[in-house]
C-alpha cells in the first residue's frame, strides 16, 4: 500500500472523507483518528472511517507515515506542539486549512525543524455546508482541486507524496505560493462568506425581519446559502487570513461605492456597463466549471 | 370565462407564463400580445402563448378587459401614454414590475384619472435567470407570492379582479403599501443583486481574473448566480427603486464595516456572535420556505 499508516486529527467531513476515499482505493492500510470527543471517534470507528483512535495526539500519530490535520485553523499551533513528540523521524504532516500563511507560521513555530521540512501545507477546495463524520463520503474530493503551498524548506519528496495521496482520492493537485493562495481564496471564498453573513445578519436585525424573509425568493436563497456554513470555522478562517481578507474587503468596498454612486446619480450607462461586464464574467465562469463541481461543493 | 380578452404587453418569461397559465386553466378566452419585435410575437403565436398581436400598444389593448404590462420598468410611462387611447372605459391595467413607487408615479402621470382608478400595481415574486417567451411556462407562478400595492385611488373591484387572476395562475396574493414593498424588496432582492454584480465585476477586473475564477468553488457559484440575471432589467430596477435601495446599501455598508472592524481588531467574540446569529437566521429562513420555491425561482 502507498501509505501503511495514516493518522487523521479531526475526524469530521474533511478528514473522514479523505480516510474513506483512501480506504476504498486500498491506498492506505490503517487509519488512526484523534479528536476532542471520544463519542465522535467511536462513531467514526463504527462507521468504518477509522480503524482505531487515541485522544492524545502524540499517541495517535505514533508510527504514522502521514499525519493529516483536519481541525479548526486556530488549533494548528497547539496541535503541532502536542503531536510532535509522537512523530516518527520521516513522518509527513499535512493539513487541510482554508488559509495557508497562518498555518505555515504556526507549524513553523511549533514543529522541530526536522519535522517542519516534511510539513506540506494543503487546502482541498471541497466541502458541503454540513459537517461531522456522519456527513463524510468517499467521493467528496473527486474532480475537486487541492492546492499545495510548499515553502522553501519543504522537502520535494513530501510534496510529491501528499500530492499523490490527494490524487488517489480523486482530486486534481496544483502547487501555488501560500501568499497567492490566501489572496485568491480571500477573493472567491472568504469575502463572499463575509458578505453573506453580514447581509443575513443585517436583515435579521431589522425590526421587520419576519416579513422581510417571507418575501425573499430563490435569488436570495442562493445568495445567502453560504451563511448557513459553520460560524466557528468561518470566524477562524476570517481571522487566520485577516490581511488578505481586509485588502479584498476594501477593494470590494471601493467597487460597491462606484456602483452606489452610479445608482445615486442615476448614471444609467455606467450602471449598465458594470452589470453587463459582471454578467459576462459570471456566465463565462458558469461555462468553464467542471460539471461535478457545480452542485455540492463549497470551499 | 373570468376574462374574455387579455392583452399582454411584453411577451417574455413573465407575460408569457401568465398567458400560458390562464389559457391552461381556461380562465381567459383570448390573449393579444404586443411588443417591439415582430419576430418574437410571431414566435409567441406559434408557441400558442398568444392568439394574435399588434405592434401598436393602443391597438393591442383595444377591447381588452385586462391589460398586463410586462415590459422593463423604465417603459411604464411611455407605454401607458401610448396605450391609453385604446383602453375601453372599464379596462383594468396591471403590471409586473419589481419596484412599485416609480411604476405608480409613472402610471399616475401617464394615464387619464378614470383609467388610473383601474390601474393595479403588482409584483409576482417569481422568475428564473432565463428570459424570453421560449423560457415561459404555465407553472411559473404556482405557490409563488404576488404582491399587490394599490393606492388610495385604486378601485377595490379592480384589485379583487387582478388578485383573482393571479390566484387562477396558482399564486398566493398579498396586499401591501408600495413604500413597504419597495423597502422589503430592496433588502431581499435588489441589494443582493447589486452586491453580486459588484463582487463579480470587482474580481473580473483584477489582473489575475482567470486564476481567481479557476479556484472558485460551489459557494462562490451559489453566491454569484444572480449576477447572471439580465443586466438591463436589473439596472432598470436599481434606478427605479433608487431611494429604498440606497438606504439599504448604506445600512448594509455600516454592517459590513462592523464585521470588517471585528476582523481587523481580531475581535473573535464579536465576529463569532455575528456569524452565529446570521447562520441561525439563514437556517430558519431555509426551514420556513415553501419547498416549491426552493429551486428555480428568482424574482
Amino acid at each position: 500500500m502507498a501509505i501503511d499508516h495514516l493518522a487523521v486529527l479531526g475526524v469530521g467531513l474533511i478528514g473522514g472523507s479523505l480516510a474513506r476515499a483512501l480506504k476504498r482505493k486500498k491506498y492506505c492500510r490503517r487509519v488512526t483518528g484523534s479528536g476532542r470527543h471520544q463519542g465522535n471517534l467511536e462513531k467514526a470507528v463504527a462507521l468504518g472511517v477509522i480503524d482505531d483512535f487515541h485522544l492524545n495526539p502524540a499517541e495517535a500519530v505514533r508510527g504514522a507515515d502521514v499525519v493529516l490535520l483536519a481541525t479548526p485553523l486556530a488549533t494548528t499551533g497547539p496541535l503541532c506542539r502536542a503531536l510532535a513528540p509522537g512523530l516518527k523521524d520521516d513522518a509527513i504532516v499535512t493539513d487541510a486549512g482554508s488559509a495557508k500563511m497562518s498555518v505555515i507560521d504556526a507549524a513553523r513555530a511549533a514543529l522541530p525543524a526536522q519535522h517542519f521540512r516534511n510539513f506540506v501545507p494543503a487546502h482541498p477546495i471541497a466541502g458541503t455546508e454540513k459537517s461531522g463524520v456522519e456527513a463524510s463520503f468517499a467521493e467528496l474530493y473527486e474532480k475537486h482541486l487541492v492546492i499545495l503551498t510548499p515553502v522553501p524548506e519543504t522537502a520535494p519528496a513530501a510534496v510529491e507524496r501528499v500530492g499523490a495521496m490527494w490524487r488517489a482520492a480523486g482530486a486534481e493537485v496544483v502547487n501555488m505560493p501560500a501568499e497567492r493562495h490566501d489572496e485568491v481564496l480571500a477573493a472567491t471564498s472568504h469575502l463572499p462568506h463575509m458578505l453573506a453573513y453580514a447581509l443575513v445578519d443585517c436583515l435579521a436585525r431589522m425590526q421587520e425581519r419576519e416579513e422581510i424573509f417571507r418575501f425573499a425568493a430563490g435569488g436570495f436563497a442562493d445568495f445567502t446559502r453560504i451563511a448557513s456554513s459553520n460560524p466557528e470555522m468561518w470566524h477562524d478562517i476570517c481571522l487566520a487570513n485577516r490581511e488578505s481578507l481586509l485588502r479584498m474587503v476594501d477593494r470590494f468596498g471601493q467597487h460597491l461605492e462606484e456602483v452606489r454612486l452610479a445608482v445615486e446619480r442615476g448614471d444609467s450607462a455606467r450602471l449598465l456597463e458594470i452589470f453587463s461586464r459582471a454578467k459576462h464574467a459570471r456566465d463565462e465562469f458558469g461555462r468553464t466549471r467542471p460539471p461535478r463541481a457545480r452542485r455540492d461543493d463549497h470551499e
